[in-house]
């Protein structure tokens, strides 16, 4: 039994030229929400929230992974905070309409991104 | 099933006084080495590793977690790294030594640091 019944993270990554990263998406807001929702629903002693770098799916953002599912979610709003919390975090359904069902593209997404960041920094 | 059999995550927070954060205390190492050992030993569809903000154990830094286990692991040095792998990630045994295993002392010592950074940030 972990000590928090989930873990959320927000990926608030920022790249130098803002190339579709969850921050210039409005990651921080989404961030800001997860934490103000969990905390008025007196949720924090069940539910962890925390800021994370790249998640692997960038250009989809902002993205949320929510663990010990490891459900992997992309375009996630400000708007959409309140649902993940009601479906998923209390119901423990994963709304599906925003996360990665198919784990192959996933994985493959994830890749492709770091054999991009990694040829760019070679230059 | 999630898309990765364990997601480590690595905090990376720097605070502007250094005030025994992770950052402060060589997790950027910790990280680089968590991610050339995954790499090396070919486990990267199977382990993904993300930098991440705080974890609350702000002062026992550097600071890990481990998913979906939610092993929360403190004071991980460079020469931890191979340890949690070997133990953990392949062979599914917590490194005792390193993780938080009084849930009750992990969750009030997330809380105190969060009142702390909250009455810093209110002056």
């Amino acid at each position: 039994m972990p000590a928090f019944r989930h873990h959320v993270f927000v990926c608030t990554n920022s790249k130098p030229d803002n190339d579709g990263c969850c921050a210039a998406r409005g990651s921080e807001q989404v961030l800001q929400k997860f934490r103000a929702e969990i905390a008025s629903r007196k949720l924090r002693e069940e539910i962890h929230v925390t800021p994370c770098g790249s998640l692997g799916t960038c250009g989809h953002g902002p993205n949320v992974v929510v663990h010990p599912d490891g459900t992997w979610y992309s375009g996630v709003s400000v708007n959409d905070v309140t649902e993940v919390i009601e479906q998923h975090l209390l119901r423990g359904k994963v709304v599906e309409r925003l996360a990665w069902l198919d784990h192959d593209l996933l994985r493959q997404t994830i890749a492709e991104n770091r054999a991009k960041a990694q040829a760019k920094k070679q230059g």
